[in-house]
């Protein structure tokens, strides 16, 4: 049995199984399950721990809640040469963004670029997820959201108008592995903070600040403050165009409309992203990109270093070290998270995981 | 005579007259003189003072020490229905950013979203001039570029191995103007260093670091460090993959292969951009999308404040009131920087300014 310094390790193809049977179980089609499975299990192996299995109990309580819509319809509402624009309808996130990407890539292909915009979706997981599928077809891609709770003012301001909304943009090497950056527009991501909360560590000064503008801490104290963007203005200029193209651009939520779908499992998120795919070899032969690709990708982790530092890093490194990790080792899952995961199995009446 | 606390103010017309004589003297045609000279004074209008006619007396060097093409023929290299990838044969970096502007908005009319990368291009002024040229259409603009020079190492580095590479997006607004965010990836771009230097005052802890890691806030001894990107690795991050997609992908310099146009008046810089255009009317009716931008804006501007801000800003904002102001009263020429004109004239026998 596991304790909580060596979490239990559960094979990939077993999480997945038990995510999918989650679903089944709250009127998911079995092909729809395996889908949203298989994609939230990619973000455990990635290491995205915020995003992947963690969040099941929340999904499903949103699913028993009535704010999403199990049977969608998920359709191109508007199309042209170079964008489309996906409406969900309500749909879980991870299938809503899957079709927008697959779309996006397949219009690429002729298109050269195909910038689809996305509204009437849900929380889909990682930034990286979407921007990555490209990869494999030999594009760039790079997705945009809003996100799911406001945490971020304006900058100067108190009213929470913003999200963290995150940018990811992945491009691929040669022999080297491809960059894959994804970043929230706030110096941490609101997970972070919950995380220091739930290990009674503080938080680092310029995380947040209270309502009199002051560093906030103590992050039992979170609700008492908000998040800061990166650069200051610069960030909070950042979210806000963000926001403005994979959410008003999209008639998704922005802004007042977001609803916080952490304290909330009722109502409908409308929720927006953008998702660009950029076809290389429109642009130059696809060998030569990549050569150029690894060079500088050497380039830059060959450089000289400032005293104290190890290893210059590339971004996507640690994913890229997590999935060969996990794939071959399992997926850890801490003790509080194996205990949520068992009850909600209890309550759906399915086989737990351990 | 203007002394240095109130600067000469110079009509518009009267500028771009004499910016224009300046290029047409070392070889530059009338019209693209002309054309140069419009969208240098509209940097200075709009308060880009670091990008507009301040930078003449260095794009006359370069060309005449034969970096620069002055009968370029630009053209569009590769095409296809969402993108297109324009060489600009060494040509002025207005004029290139321009034909590529233009293309894109023509496409985007009938692709909806158009993506255009720019190779062999040069500088090109502020990073906004281009993303609000679509405004006009009803279109939003999104525009990325590789900087002209190295300041910013990779995270955790020594080696400048990146530049300040800018992102610009510009929205429209209904009854409220638009939204214009213009940033460099670095807390502070290089310009705003050296004016520091020009006016002996020191630097705000956070800008630069030297080769130690330590705060460097004398911007006399910049040269003995270098910026700091915004959100520390996320900024080197942000900096990179805007870097991968305005260079490396149009097969334009970036990393190694920047060249320093600020020390080296004889090398093609081969600088690399990318002009977006996003035709509104293609994801919904434009009305509606002004309106909700009007919305967005109003509440933003409207939300309460921290103690002791006086105003909720929004990006542009700045912009639009140099823009007014300066229209009306003329650009502000400081007396160095007048001196400076006055010597660049008597060098290439035209008129000077005053």
């Amino acid at each position: 049995m596991a304790d909580s310094s060596t979490p239990l390790r559960v094979p990939t193809r077993k999480l997945e199984a038990f995510i999918a049977s989650a679903f089944e179980a709250v009127g998911i089609s079995k092909a729809e399950a395996k889908t949203i499975a298989e994609l939230m299990v990619r973000a455990d192996v990635q290491g995205s721990e915020g995003h992947g299995v963690f969040r099941l109990p929340q999904y499903i309580r949103r699913i028993k809640g009535g704010a999403v819509n199990l049977k969608p319809k998920i359709r191109m509402a508007r199309e042209a040469a170079g964008m489309g624009l996906v409406d969900g309808d309500n749909g879980m996130g991870h299938l809503v963004m899957r079709y927008a990407t697959e779309k996006a890539i397949e219009k690429a292909k002729g298109a050269g670029v195909a910038w689809v915009g996305v509204r009437m979706s849900n929380h889909a997981g990682p930034a990286s997820l979407y921007a990555s599928m490209p990869l494999e077809h030999d594009m760039v891609g790079l997705y945009l959201a809003v996100g799911n709770a406001n945490h971020l003012p304006p900058w100067g301001g108190l009213d929470m108008l913003l999200s963290t909304n995150p940018i990811a943009v992945a491009v691929p090497g040669g022999e080297e592995p491809g960059i894959v950056l994804d970043m929230a527009t706030t110096v941490a991501a609101y997970g972070k903070v919950k995380t220091k909360a739930q290990r009674g560590e503080m938080m680092p000064e310029g995380w947040m600040m209270d309502r009199e503008g002051r560093p906030l801490t103590d992050p039992r104290r979170a609700s008492e403050g908000f998040l800061l963007p990166i650069g200051g203005y610069k960030g909070y200029g950042l979210a806000l165009v963000i926001g403005i193209l994979a959410g008003t651009l999209n008639g998704a939520a922005m802004g007042k409309d977001v609803v916080d779908f952490n304290a909330d499992d009722t109502s409908v998120t409308n929720t927006g992203h953008v998702i660009v795919a950029i076809n290389i070899e429109v642009f130059q032969p696809v060998a030569d990109f990549k050569r150029q690709m690894d060079t500088l990708i050497r380039d830059i982790r060959d450089s000289r270093r400032l005293p104290g530092v190890d290893r210059i890093r590339l971004p996507g490194e640690g994913s890229h070290a997590a999935r060969a990790e996990r794939a071959k080792n399992g997926i850890p899952l801490p003790a509080p998270l194996l205990a949520s995961l068992n009850e909600l199995a209890a309550q759906l009446k399915i086989s737990p995981l351990a």
